[in-house]
């Protein structure tokens, strides 16, 4: 499983590129003689093993996309693509899943219904892999799904879940501000695009602090801002990109209001335009209670894990969502911190994972289908 | 003359990579059996034509590089490299000075002294062309200097100069900021490096609004800035690059200051760090009075020009200063002007110039040359 | 009722300057012939009425200070003094709490149980009129105490309340800014605190927006900016007031932090000063869940009430909180939005209530007595 | 003159408020038996010394109003008026006007001319008391005019004045920000005036520093932000003040449009509303050649002084441009600086005059007055 997961995270490939990483997958299943799905809604996997008694399908599913992110650990099994690193711990959840299906496949005569093996790509970038997989048929026949992420600043040995809203709501935006560039020493012929875009990042920040509900959570990160070619010419136009998380509706669409409020405001008082595109992302992760409480009250059960409790929502996004939107079933968290050192948080070019967490996640995800045949 | 300057225009190459220009000048004077050195300080090149009568040696300098700028004019000489662009007239400045070699040549019998033609790369990048010239003997010899700037804001037929500081010290400067990245929903496990870059693009204008004295011109510009690589994904660092103008040594000293100043109380806010490197570029150009006049009180005299006067000084930087820092010399600007269309200023993508101003740009030049005999 | 609350409506007194309202209150007491304590904490006045049969000892509180805000409300009863306004309903508490007095004094002998009605000063600005009230014995001897706030933006016949943190921490800071002063037109020989201060309001936006946990509300307000005393001189010094509200104290301690490291490096951009006076103020308020059922279980059994239900914790603070800490007890809300015209939020120069709230303010408390009579 | 000074400094008035001074300055010509007029254009006070020989009427001025200031010097002749303060040393140039008619008066009978005395009220506020007290025929029959300022930047025995413009034009502007109120806690229920003036303060730093032709000096400066009442309630309006000086009427209109442009833009984005007040004020100084010559080529005859220059335009206003507007004359600064100590700006708090200026600054008027006669 570690060495599954140390060569994806060599070979990282990013949303909607990861040709690689599903033949790896795929050529996984032909050696275990699993029967599978390829090229499900992009490049998404579906593995079955049918089970010798009857009983339910029970779907688990693993994400196996990379960011755009220049891995700055220093470790053996460091990223070989500039650029590109999983930062985010997909190559655990597919050497998790493997993993799952490796362990399972000798007591298959055994097994009570179906396990459905989700291999999703492209969770990183909207419009994301799971909305496709699930028009492609990855539903059905299932009877209720479970996912796991590995957590990077919770404990090994600890698993965390919600019985309602688990995740945020994850909106994408670009925006253009068009301005008139210029000579470099003549700043009064033009309408620099950087002074704008510098009034907009901070002017931003009201929106969260003075626009919207202090009581319901709300983020807007700017992830991108790129303006000009050279050190002495006036920007004619700047380009920034960003994420607003939500967990209740009212807040994306007074967000979307008052994004354009500012913008608008910035650019008429230089006599300059903006552009705005706006694309709604993945709504909130919303577990169903039975589901959930199969790791929240009854989580210790699970081999290797000592603590299983409630966690208050997370502002991350996920698309996970539309599984659940489809069939009962519930998003958890493994604990994966590496102790002894900073935990940097997902996203961040040190990010890495405690690979004790990868074997307790696989028994997690059993554990919601067992679980599920007593139902 | 105006075949020339198109071809030039089709062919830009950005400072210190203008390879194929130098070989273009080198082969016109090849062909009209000039005599030259090439590769001075650079691809730098100079052409000398000996007079048949004693005199004074007389520089006359064009500069020949161009700018990471991608043209937005729709005309048949549009440059055919992407992203690069003659934006401020090198390419007329060029085309110029072959044209005043090529109108001498014929007379070189009749000629007093000697003709030095300075063909200078690299004029818009610091530390530029002009200073390795000097410093590979460009001024050996020679006894004054000329130069001239076509000037796409003065009408055809206009001749500007000054008879002290004529254009801006320039600088140039590149901001780090350093924080700490993070996943874009969780911003307060990180340090925002865009959000401390808007904030210190909207911080540093009170430099020229509040910290310079204002009566001392000052121009601060950040030309660029670029941050993430993804939306969602908080930035670790920014970068961004500007220049300094000022006229007043005072004035550059102070802008150090303050913005490390500003900078530091910005970072120190976050916990985060920032590196500045600030390059001090060209120093202000200052005209010798004599040879200023030439243009300013005796500037009619020239055929085809019909106004000559004294300006205020222009914010933009040159390289052309430390040749008067060397010699007594004069730059102006001759008014190339297009009527009947919106005059986009120097380094703009829809920069352009009247083609008539070509000839009387040479006979200027030529101008200097004669007066300088007579001094 | 109502003419009591327009009387005091019309006679409003700032914060601990109550004492015309005091001695209303106790006017009426001695009227009605209820025994009571005066000064109590301040001008607080303490009413008891010993009912004729055993029982417990539940006290009801009413808070009767106004706020320093100019009424623009045009009804017969606005306030007689400038820049005085009973800007958030406790000329209607006040009224309610002397109305239960009046309704329950006939009944005297068969009521068990002793009712103490506290008549609270100085809720409105810290450190607040509860706690010395608390010092000063009003507890002594209660076993369980009961509050309202009309709500301005809630409708007649609606209860609210919470079975846990209902109302949020509220502390109260002020930043004094010290630059340099000087001649209007010579801001470089300054340091300018006006300019220091919009800095400082524009980034503390970003303890909100960036700094704190997004799932954990809160909330940074800046109250009073005043700086200069003249148009063209430049000013030495500026100062801000502002309030804090949180529900969690890890919030309360970052956002202290997080003030001094934003103004520690606006004004070391500057070479200036701050200073900031942070006072904590009251806890958040935090009701016990049996009494805090009485109106979210049970609250329609009160005659006028059609709907009661719990709500998330509302961002204002009340220094009920601290009664709250040392009994039993429970704070909630009854609806007074006033139909057919915009409802202005508490606080606001414009505020007031729907007067058919007062008599089911009234039962609604005396409900809660009943209530844990019967417990 | 010394004595005269410290008594006038003890006891400042307000612009437009100058009974007493008025008074004083009466008293004395009443006691010197000079005939004068009073109330001229306000509390202004022409007196007049018919010399004994024919000859010009020339004018000297001398101002005498005081700025709402609190003083922070500790001296002995520290003003005794609680915000009010001679911080700009118009109580030595009522002293050094009152000396020089003493000095005269003895010799009437050999004066060449008229010497007339013009006390001006009301010189640091708009619309100042030269206006009206010209009106009112103070410049009536005069031949030309001088004036000086005691400088506290410059050494005593140096004399500064420019042959052309002298000091900028000086306008005053009022902005009031018209957001809407409330709770707060509750900031999304408002439009919150103090976000918007801090925004503002921010971004009309970009007007000199991008939007004005940085050869132009221009100086926008805050003097006053007020707004609030109170720290908990979000304030319903803001109020700034200002100043602005320039030495190019463009300027002056370009900076009104940039104001209205940023106003708009800010409010809009709050769906607010501003007003915007702007006062054109005193225009540039503009000295006339010969009369400055009298001080720059020809200052040093004047006794005391050993050092006469031309200086760079300097960004104070004075309405002593309405004088010049009519008649010829130059304005000139007298150095007063305090050897030993930090030299506070015109307008500090610790704002003081090396009093060895008075008798400097007393003959530089009348070799003023002398020239003219020899012109």
């Amino acid at each position: 499983m570690v060495e599954d997961r140390r060569y994806l995270h060599q070979h990282p490939e990013l949303s909607f590129e990861e040709k690689e990483t599903a033949a790896f997958i795929a050529d996984r299943y032909d050696k275990l003689g699993i029967p599978y799905r390829k090229n499900v809604g992009g490049y998404g996997i579906i593995g079955t093993i049918q089970g010798g008694r009857p009983g339910k399908n029970i779907a688990l599913r693993a994400d196996f996309d990379a960011l755009p992110i220049q891995e700055e650990n220093d470790v053996p099994y460091k990223s070989k693509r500039d650029g590109v690193m999983h930062a985010c711990g997909h190559d655990g959840h597919t050497a998790t899943l493997l993993a799952v299906a490796e362990a399972v496949l000798p007591f298959q005569d055994e097994l009570a219904g179906t396990l459905t093996l989700i291999h999703q790509p492209a969770e990183e970038l909207e419009p994301g892999g799971a909305k496709p997989m699930i028009e492609e048929g990855a539903l059905d026949g299932v009877d209720a799904i479970f996912g796991t992420h590995l957590w990077a600043t919770t404990p090994v040995h600890a698993i965390e879940s919600s019985k309602s809203v688990f995740m945020a709501g994850a909106d994408r935006f670009e925006i253009t501000i068009q301005g008139r560039g210029g000579h470099g020493a003549m700043p009064h012929q033009t309408k620099d695009a950087i002074v704008m875009a510098g009034q907009a990042i901070v002017e931003l920040q009201q929106i969260v602090s003075r626009r919207i509900d202090p009581l319901k959570p709300a983020v807007l990160t700017l992830g991108e801002v790129h303006a000009g070619s050279t050190f002495n010419v006036i920007a004619d136009s700047a380009r920034l990109t960003g994420t607003v998380r939500y967990l209740d509706e009212d807040v994306q669409t007074q967000v979307i209001e008052e994004l354009h409020a500012i913008l608008k405001g910035i650019t008429l008082s230089y006599g300059a335009d903006y552009e705005l595109d706006y694309v709604k992302g993945y709504p909130p992760v919303i577990n169903h209670v039975d589901e959930a409480n199969y790791y929240i009250e009854d989580g210790t059960e699970i081999p290797g894990v000592q603590k299983a409790y409630e966690i208050i929502p997370v502002m991350g996004g996920e698309d996970f969502a539309y599984f659940l939107q489809e069939r009962p079933g519930a998003y958890f968290f493994t604990g994966a911190k590496i102790e002894g050192r900073e935990a940097y948080p997902h996203h961040h070019p040190k990010f890495d994972i405690d690979e004790r967490a990868l074997p307790i996640a696989a028994k997690a995800l059993l554990h919601g289908y067992r679980k599920s045949q007593e139902k």
